[in-house]
């Protein structure tokens, strides 16, 4: 029989991945027989992580063809596998706000710590576990990820305490020059298309019955990806069209000073601006400290579009 | 300020009342604010488990006074306070299907075990917190109640373990002893109205957009319950008409032999029948083996009714 999948959201980050990696390793020694599987390839920021703890990338699916799935680091529909709603869901290892429906009861956990990864390190824990080496390097590059190196509002004190377990376990010294040398390996945006800059990490998200994209990329420049504001208006809105998107929110991180600024195309742009109590001058949207899409981004608004 | 709220669903059971005792005790340690508080009087069973371990009934509620709360073995916003839209929920335990949604993280732990009181067995354990000797008690209660002793199919391996665990600290030495009469406490229908028998422990799903209330009574003699048919379908079609039921289940449970009978009154009653593969003769419906709601009766009905 086919092994039970793990998987992460589309577009997976570091997370999305590690988190999948861990979650079956941990499954596994529970006695279940899973596979770590992938919805995309890994982004550059987690190719710098599978490089340097030598992991291979995970196999890449769109659809499950087993009957029952774990999902790590997401839970809604839309952000999942194309066949979700015909797949049993037996676990959930997650972070994120909950929009989840099932008609029977299954093993769900979520918290709301800095990252799936951190979570899962407790369970390992908690039953005595011992995580391999190369999945801890793995999980720490996915807690350093998540929270921008603990600089992120998501960040608690629980991953304060993780970050320096996983970082003994997986064999890196120095978490600060690692985690900065990880980071800058996903903010080289200058030979990404317009398009991949959009799609690299953006999920879907239903408000109000319509639907949005939000993307986010990380740099330590944001003036250089300002200038590329043309073609990218061009991109958006050529995927909203094409999608059937009503908006599309691009966030543009400054990973360094924990500032943000975001391009928004398509309906209810003055809902957007009120989300953040901000004007949109020439769909462009200032978000000092704002870092965390889930925490600063996806709240206000959805409560905005209430 | 005002303690965070912790409370199980409307109609509160024995595992409801305890769940939400144990459930704030356990985050009181943890830190938190919290008071377990009830939406609604406990039925004859959990009276006989409060006065055997001589712990005081709970508040009773039906809105939420304070801007943040905990639910425990339940999640849907049908079975729970009033005005449940407009409070942020911090913490999740529970053991049923999930049908939940939020704006933002947050605590969630569901798991398919016999009860939400084992769930919580676990974590006072994982955190090494000493349970105290009456809220053990009623936890064990709890756990013979959903489980009728251990003969439902929810019941799993971890509750045949913590059980006599939960037993040990609350100085019971003989189990089936205490769970038969606690178990036949809640039997004695003969005083209740046929208006308290089908509100006694019934709760609202929504199924294919239609609005259904799924009752049960656990007894030792079926047939005294159905001589009340006449009585019950009066009660059953005008709590239909005044509460917009498109239907009403009302399942009769015998707790010795495992098996029930449920009377039905309601539309598509086809697509009650289907989820059984059974008739529906004069409104009843036989279902040998069913005891459990949860995993009999709820997952059948919504997949008859997708």
């Amino acid at each position: 029989m086919a092994k039970e999948l793990v998987f992460g959201h589309q577009n997976p980050d570091t997370d999305a991945i590690a988190a999948a990696i861990a979650a079956s390793y941990y499954l596994n020694e529970k006695g279940m027989d899973t596979e770590a599987v992938a919805l995309g390839k890994p982004n550059d920021e987690t190719n710098f992580a599978l490089n340097y703890f030598g992991v291979d990338a995970l196999r890449v699916i769109t659809k499950a063809d087993t009957k029952e799935v774990v999902l790590v680091d997401h839970n809604e529909t839309a952000q999942s596998v194309a066949n979700i709603d015909d797949v049993t869901v037996t676990h959930v290892f997650d972070h994120h706000k909950i929009d989840f429906k099932t008609s029977a009861p299954l093993f769900y956990h979520a918290e709301a710590l800095g990252s799936t990864s951190t979570i899962l390190y407790e369970f390992f824990k908690k039953d005595g576990i011992e995580i391999p080496t190369k999945i801890a390097g793995l999980m720490l590059s996915a807690l350093i990820s998540d929270t921008l190196l603990l600089k992120s509002p998501t960040t608690t004190d629980v991953d304060r305490d993780v970050i320096g377990k996983l970082a003994k376990i997986a064999g890196v010294d120095d978490v600060n020059d690692f985690g900065l040398d990880l980071l800058k390996a996903g903010t080289d945006l200058s030979k990404k298309t317009e398009k991949e800059l959009i799609d690299g990490d953006a999920k879907t998200f239903k408000l109000a019955g319509k639907t949005f994209r939000i993307g986010q990329v990380n740099t330590v420049d944001i003036p250089s990806v300002l200038a590329r504001k043309d073609a990218l208006k061009v991109a958006i809105e050529a995927e909203n069209a094409s999608e059937g998107f009503n908006g599309f929110l691009f966030v543009i991180t400054d990973i360094l000073n924990s500032n943000s600024k975001a391009l928004y195309f398509g309906e209810d742009s003055s809902k957007v601006a009120a989300a953040f109590q901000k004007e949109l001058v020439d769909n462009l949207i200032d978000l000092p400290g704002v870092v965390s899409r889930k925490k600063q981004v996806v709240p206000p608004l959805t409560d905005s579009f209430k």
